[in-house]
């Protein structure tokens, strides 16, 4: 039994970099956002869903460690995985690799509160544990 | 009689920066963004009461021309000018140079509708246009 | 014959968005850098290549029409035309829709010099003009 | 003896907010680097001098935890405050509240390493460890 996950590839852009000549650290929270967008839309309920049946998943904490540098227009690879280590959170990690060689860029965390859209903590619904748990069982 | 107008200084953080050794380019729209929030405080009512009362002005159009390169660090002069070219239009008119020198940076405009929180063209409230011709005349 | 053009697809971040519940104009920016790159990659030298062999394009003109709104997670699709309105200056047209309807969300246009790494006017080289005249005759 | 931190107040800005209404998670690294440019400006050398003489501190690691929300033109303050956990390493502990009303907002660090303009570990130099121990016995 594998945790859902999901890898999309994307290009660094200009607007991603800076003057120390590599991406700029708080783009990688962009990145992860990314990340997390795809492997939910994957799972098969895109996070735009969630929120219209008023689930939310605020960001609680993120965690990023910086491996390498990446200049701009390097293809990149970001590999999330999902997993929930209480009935209240959410969380995916991360890790962005070359895509071509496998040298880190990057790895870190984000973890997400479940609330209703007036941001109170809310117990989960069936459909989002199911779908979570369906996917542990297929994969 | 002079149109109502506010310089605020600020320096270039290094999110502002690209691998070119200067600022990227979009973030110039948010320093007009800055100059024009100070610009309307200035003027008495700041922007986020303009929406309380129900008025907001969306981006219609934005104009940037770069004049020279700026570095992390360099502290910029950012002026605003305000106009109404129509009872339906506002417009801000922004100018950034080097603090120090007066050497260009960028220039632009914003062209703003006037219009009601579900996004409906909005006759300017009378509070609005005293503000902005009342200034008018005591510059 | 029809100039270079090429488009792209892509997704409204959450970070594009802002809490007037639409994306954030200097946003705009970022996405026409995007469709600038495609295009040139599938000229069939990626502008990094352009960097490499000395030729830099910075962006001297910037103007954006804000169409309508569009939401996170909306599909987007960015078409992005070149032409050299002179020896020195090549212009990118944006355009920006909807992807499944056509509506439009925003458009504009960026103009850039054509440089050498320290910034001085550079005559095109003969592979960079040769490059947009052949796709010219191609297409 | 207390470790050399500084405090700096600014106002949200439209575009670090999203379409949740608060802040998006990714400007809070952003806000970051603003309170360690200002801590180390206060300590007597600007950052930019410290890479004009060949030290770096390029962030290794970035930990961020959200304690609330902040809309729109909210004046917060932050503060920050250095530590060397070891030669080789600089910590900034970042704290982001409400400047009038002392509600947190959020809270992290960012963890650098000292290298020279080729990204290879570096000695730091005598001025810099004066300058961090000076500060330290004076306040």
């Amino acid at each position: 039994m594998n945790p859902p996950t999901d890898a999309v590839r994307f290009r660094v852009r200009y607007s991603d970099t800076d003057q120390m000549m590599t991406y700029y650290n708080a783009r990688v929270l962009e990145w992860f956002e990314l990340g997390r967008n795809e492997l939910i839309r994957a799972l098969g309920k895109p996070y735009r869903l969630w929120e219209q049946e008023g689930v939310r998943l605020p960001v609680c904490e993120a965690h990023v460690e910086f491996d390498g540098p990446a200049q701009y227009d390097d293809l990149l690879r970001l590999t999330t995985t999902l997993s929930m280590p209480s009935r209240a959170r959410v969380r995916f990690d991360s890790r962005v690799v070359m895509d071509e060689t496998d040298r880190p860029v990057c790895h870190g965390y984000t973890i997400h509160a479940v609330v209703d859209p007036g941001g109170r903590p809310l117990r989960p619904p069936a459909w989002m544990t199911e779908m979570l748990t369906v996917r542990n069982d297929m994969r």
